[in-house]
């Protein structure tokens, strides 16, 4: 196998891992979403705290997500951009998510999103994450209705 | 020259290419805090837009962040993390500004920052970062406050 090839190969598969996790929030199955987590990741939310520290912060963090809205989970992820290489690689994206929660506020937003991986034993592995919205600086308001 | 000291030395060149640039950030050196931007770079910035596109509008965000400033900028970088591969490498980090805006509002903040980057002919460039700042549900308004 060629480097070339190997680099389309590794970014096939950063890719297909993404689409995982796509559909894993979409169908709130927290073992899926968790997968492709490794149990080191460092984790910058879109909300506070400043970071989570652990795969299980980040899967009770998921957990609590999921149960925060009714019924299914409506989420895209657009202009992903993916560079990998042999056993580093990184990710990003605009994702959007939709949905009603349990106190019936409707949600419609999108977020950046920037994903940090490993290959570890051969398979990819997400060690950190970083999902955020910029904000305001006249009113100190964090910006959840910017559309790309 | 093995595989694990090819690994040290880039991890090496990427901590002194941040060193610089944190250097250069207090110098307010607009060159200097450019020179490891690549052309291509996405930025995900602390404030709106939701992003920014190329290395020129990158450095006129910085100049404009540069010139809000009185003096020197106070900047620190804590808890960085560097995943380094042959060609492909992302960092993360806490970092803090501390100074006097030109209005005389004083500015003490953190925010978490990930930086993805390419070796392109042997050098390590910026091609992605990612600045943010969480924000708080109960009132949306973004966490300026927080302390690692």
């Amino acid at each position: 196998m060629t480097t070339e090839n190997g680099r389309a190969s590794d970014e096939a598969q950063i890719h297909k891992l993404i689409e995982d996790r796509v559909e894993a929030v979409r169908d709130k199955d927290l073992a899926r979403a968790m997968a492709s987590v490794g149990p080191e990741i460092l984790s910058f939310d879109v909300v506070n705290p400043l970071r989570y520290s652990g795969s299980e912060a980040l899967r009770q963090r998921a957990q609590a997500w999921f149960s925060s809205y009714q019924g299914p989970i409506g989420f895209e992820v657009r202009d992903l951009s993916i560079t990998a290489g042999h056993d580093v690689a990184f990710s990003y994206s605009l994702n959007r998510v939709v949905g009603t929660l349990t106190d019936g506020t409707r949600i419609d937003m999108w977020w950046r999103s920037t994903v940090g991986y490993r290959k570890v034993d051969g398979r990819w592995l997400t060690t950190h994450e970083h999902n955020s919205v910029p904000f305001n600086p006249e009113n100190g308001k964090a910006s959840l209705d910017l559309k790309p």
